[in-house]
């Protein structure tokens, strides 16, 4: 009696509802998943986790560093290893599946193998990473950063909102930080790191594929700007003689809006504004806004940002505003291997889908993967692309065909491996 | 030996930096002058414009609404009388000037006319109008509208942050607030209101002008609008799909100021706005904005109001988002007398300044009462424009050219005057 890849998916289904349960959310549907690093929460989810591996008869180990990996070994003990996975935690109230989507569906496609009796030629390590949203120690990656030997040992200091360090975090939740290093990966050891996460956009809803490839994992700028102008009574400067700082911030926000519009692979938004006084009679004084642009060609990303700050420059001198500008936050794109992309794109195909290739405007662990291995990440359609919120959905048949795609993929990362 | 108008202008500046002491902040230069109604400020300012009424022979009354009013009496008792005033009260850590400097001139006239023994076929009752501002009761042109006869005794439930009503206030400050309707001036024995008050824009500074007499206090209507578009993760959903309600709060504020710009006799504002969630990596969902439009003609401002609603219409229809819309706040324009307004430019010229006739942009008592009598105003030049300010300041000279304008007002009326 074999196991199908429908019984795979429902079963991913079930352990994400079982994994949703560990949050300190008391009512899931309304209220979401906030599950954070080094917390109960995912003591109890790793306890869950471990308890599925186990039984799927995988070797379970949690590192230095609270990420917990089981691995799926391959007969032969010296064969390299395929890395899949996700991060275990959540935003403060955000979805069931974004990040533990990642963690459960290697677990469903290590079952389908494993009761298939499918061999493989590599181990298969599946990982939840500890700490990935970086929300209660603003350690975004942390548990990638760890496994690709970029954790910078500073990081243990961070503090959560009560003062508590990271170091002290990890130490409560049995972990030793000092061993951290001995975590990393070696390159040789490794043939790839998978990933499948939740779109978090409205793309392949719109398009009616419940799957697509990523090409590679945007880059970030951002920007704080400061418009001056000058308070006065909203009664009594004449228009003529006002310099209105929210009439220049309306200005930066049109130009942000029209230029990311009207250019390829590039996406972009003012989320941010502060005004004041910010009051109903009284001339704008200051106003503060943070500027975002994203694009996985780092040329377009920086070639904007030129365009971007002539336009705002003009606008403002001609308004007689000035502003004050930072660029707080700068992450170059990291593109997906190029095979691992031709690999998923036909392991889709496979699976009787059209392969539809995408960027991911969000960071992922990848980011950090990438600096130990090629990278490869599959998306699953989210319903109207809502992610970070409890009402953050997917169909639960597309979890049948992300089995399916992985078992395809693995079945080709394994024909190409030269033969023991 | 005279008093001449140097003096008098002189004394205005005392009895100001006096005047300016009775403030619950502890350092007026930097913190301004906070002075609230019915409070022990009000209490010491009082006592201290009734000592120096008292020694020019004035007859001083406080009324049941905590008016002060001194009498400068004509020879003939049965005289009508010539109203001139302004406000105690101030906005929290506001100017020396917005308000009392508009009751110190008349009794720096009062001076100089008595000094000169300069005797007037009319009473001039000087008022000190318990509350212009509304800064502690919301109950803005208190005095005012008891002089007027247009008090609504329901404002006497109204309360202070801490919880105590108007009522109570004006009975601890030794007040029978039931006897407020007896406070009403009759029509027939007034003969006018003037009012003299720093301009709180920076017109006649560029002009180079001390004085100017205003046409008309503004009208003003207020609106309320939240923009509605649909939050997202601004990296994953694609430019074409977002519905971002601040790029819709741009165009609102970009069409104010452009409507404004290019209309004579307008002036608008978008001073407040409110943007949610106002994440930095968050499309924005509702954008919540005031508008506020002022004219001196409530003809261009309906007009202007048509027109800006269907630009705004326009613009959010092309951009895919909706709006709610709440008028919040209307209130005609009041014209000045066009009999004081052609004194006042006479007196002005007098006085060897041209005459420059500008609207107020700002509300002032003679809102109120206008439905009382004729009103006229002198705008006395503030520097840079600002007020409700601590920085707010006027030029010492401007007080003298202040006096001289009113003496020569008063002159002026008193020949219009049937003889007795």
């Amino acid at each position: 009696m074999t196991f199908t890849l429908e019984q795979a998916g429902r079963q991913a289904w079930e352990w994400l509802e079982a994994a949703s349960r560990f949050t300190e959310t008391h009512d899931v549907e309304r209220e979401g998943v906030t599950r954070l690093c080094a917390s109960r929460e995912h003591r109890a989810v790793l306890d869950a986790l471990t308890h599925w591996m186990s039984e799927l008869g995988m070797s379970v180990r949690m590192d230095s560093a609270a990420n917990l990996i089981g691995r799926y070994a391959s007969a032969d003990p010296s064969a390299r290893t395929l890395l899949i996975g996700s991060h275990q935690d959540t935003v403060p109230s955000g979805g069931k599946y974004d990040g533990m989507m990642g963690v459960i569906l290697p677990l469903a496609l290590v079952k389908y193998l494993r009761e298939n009796a499918i061999a493989l030629p590599f181990h298969i390590d599946v990982v939840a990473f500890s700490d990935e949203e970086g929300t209660r120690f603003s350690s975004t990656l942390l548990g990638s950063k760890v496994l690709a030997g970029r954790f910078d040992p500073e990081m243990l200091e961070a503090t959560d909102d009560q003062g508590v360090t990271l170091e002290a975090a990890l130490q409560a939740f049995g972990c030793d930080p000092a061993r951290i290093p001995e975590d990393r990966y070696r390159s040789e050891e490794v043939i790839a790191f998978l990933e499948a996460h939740i779109e978090q956009g409205p793309q392949l809803e719109q398009a009616g594929l419940p799957v697509g490839v990523v090409s590679a994992i945007t880059g970030i700028e951002r920007h704080r700007i400061e418009v001056q102008g000058m308070a006065g009574h909203a009664g009594t400067v004449p228009m003529a003689l006002r310099r209105d700082a929210l009439v220049g911030a309306a200005e930066v926000i049109r130009h942000v809006d029209a230029l990311c519009k009207e250019t390829d692979d590039l996406v972009g938004v003012v989320g941010k504004i502060e005004n004041a006084p910010n009051g109903v009679n009284v001339i704008p004084q200051t106003a503060t806004l943070s500027i975002e642009l994203r694009s996985p060609d780092d040329d377009i990303r920086r070639h904007a940002r030129r365009q971007l700050f002539e336009r705002i420059d003009a606008s403002l001198e001609a308004l007689g505003l000035t502003y004050d500008h930072a660029q707080t936050y700068e992450q170059g794109a990291v593109p997906c291997s190029p095979g691992l992309i031709a690999t998923l794109e036909a392991a889709v195909r496979e699976s009787g889908i059209e392969p539809r290739v995408l960027f991911s405007g969000a960071g992922h662990d990848g980011l950090a993967m990438a600096d130990l291995c090629e990278i490869g990440m599959l998306f699953v359609r989210c319903r109207a692309g809502i992610s970070h919120h409890p009402s953050e959905a997917i169909e639960p048949e597309d979890l049948t065909v992300a089995v399916e795609v992985l078992a395809h993929a693995c079945q080709r990362l394994a024909d190409r491996q030269p033969s023991a």
